[in-house]
C-alpha cells in the first residue's frame, strides 16, 4: 500500500503500525522514497504511474494555515484548498484506477472541521469539505473500493515539538490506530476521531 | 440587508419573506439591482463598495456541479470551490466591514453535506465546507456579527421546474423561513437544516 505524508508525525506512526503485516511504499514531499507535491495533480499523476497497483492508499498529508480569519490571505486559502482539500481529492481522483479491487482509501481531515477554534476556520473548511467528499465518493467509487477519513485532533508528539502541553494530545501510535481501523475494517463514508483525552 | 442570489428560486421567496420588515437590496449575477459574478472576488469588492452599510448579508448564491464523481473534471471541481464555496467564504471576508455591529451572514450550503447521494460528491464537499467555515468563522467576526447557514434539501419549485416528483421537496417559502429564523434569531456558527418532508 502507499502513505502518502510517510514521514510526518502522524504517517511515521502509520507506517510503523502497517508494516509487520503489509508491504508501504512510503511517499512524502521530499524525504521518501517516492516524493509528491500533493498540491500538483501533475505530480500526483506521476506517483501512481510510478508506484504501481497498490491495495490501499493512506494520506497523511497536507497543508492549511492557522490563522486569524481576517489575516487569512486568498494565497492562504488557495494553499489549503488546492494542497490538503485538493491534494487528497485529486489522490482518489488520479489513484482509483491505481487500486485493486475491494482496496481503499483512507484521507486525513481533522477534528477542528466539527470543532472549531479561533485561527483554525480555514482549517475547518478544509477538514470538513474533506469529511463531506468522503461521505459522497464512498456512494461511487467503483470495484468495492472504499473511502474513510481519519480526524485527528491534536496530536501529542506535536504539541511536545511546539512546546505546548502535551496532556490533551493523543500519541501518534493511538492516532495511528485509527488509520489501521480504516484500512483493515470494512467501512466507508465513514469519519474516525481520533482524538485525545485529557490527562 | 443584501440578498445575494435574490433572483433565483430560493433567494426570491427569501426575499418575499423578509420585504415586508426589511429594507432588501437584491443582488445576482444579471437580473437585479446590484450585479456580480460571485467566482470573481473584484466583482464582490465592487457589490459591496457600491451597496453601503447593511445589517445583514443573506447569501442564496453559488454554483457546483451535480456529475457522477469519476466524470468531475478538473474544470468541475474548480467552478465548484470556486464559486459556491468560495464565493460565499469572500462575501464574508469581503464584506465584514460593510456590515453593521451585530449583524448577521446568512450562507447557503445543503444538505447533500451530510446526507449524500451519488452523482453529488463535489457539492458534499463544497457544502460541508461551508458549514465548516460557518463554524470556524462564528468564533471570531467582530463586533457581534453572526454566521449561519442554511442547508436546504430538494426545493419543490425546482422539482417541479425539472419535473421531477415534487413530493419529497420543501416548498420555497418554507425553505425561505429559515434565512428568516438565522436572521432574526441569535444564534451563531449554526447550520439550519431546512428539508422537505415526503407527502
Amino acid at each position: 500500500m502507499l502513505v502518502v505524508g510517510a514521514t510526518g508525525t502522524i504517517g511515521t506512526a502509520v507506517t510503523r503500525a502497517l508494516q509487520p503485516a503489509h508491504e508501504v511504499l512510503a511517499a512524502s514531499h521530499s524525504k521518501a522514497e517516492f516524493t509528491l507535491d500533493l498540491g500538483d495533480a501533475e505530480s500526483i499523476r506521476d506517483l501512481f504511474s510510478r508506484c504501481g497497483r497498490v491495495d490501499a492508499v493512506v494520506s497523511a498529508a497536507g497543508q492549511a494555515p492557522f490563522r486569524p480569519l481576517l489575516e487569512l490571505s486568498d494565497a492562504d486559502f488557495a494553499l489549503a484548498l488546492g494542497n490538503k482539500l485538493m491534494g487528497q481529492v485529486n489522490l482518489v481522483r488520479l489513484g482509483v484506477q491505481a487500486v485493486t479491487d475491494g482496496g481503499s482509501f483512507t484521507l486525513t481531515s481533522g477534528i477542528l472541521s466539527r470543532q472549531p477554534m479561533a485561527g483554525g476556520a480555514a482549517i475547518s473548511l478544509v477538514n470538513a469539505g474533506l469529511e463531506g467528499f468522503v461521505r459522497g465518493a464512498a456512494l461511487e467509487l467503483p470495484r468495492g473500493i472504499r473511502i474513510n477519513a481519519v480526524a485527528p485532533g491534536w496530536v501529542r508528539e506535536t504539541l511536545v515539538a511546539m512546546k505546548m502541553d502535551p496532556s490533551s494530545g493523543a500519541p501518534a501510535a493511538l492516532v495511528a490506530e485509527a488509520y489501521v481501523r480504516c484500512l483493515e475494517g470494512a467501512m466507508t463514508g465513514q469519519v474516525v476521531d481520533a482524538v485525545g483525552v485529557a490527562g
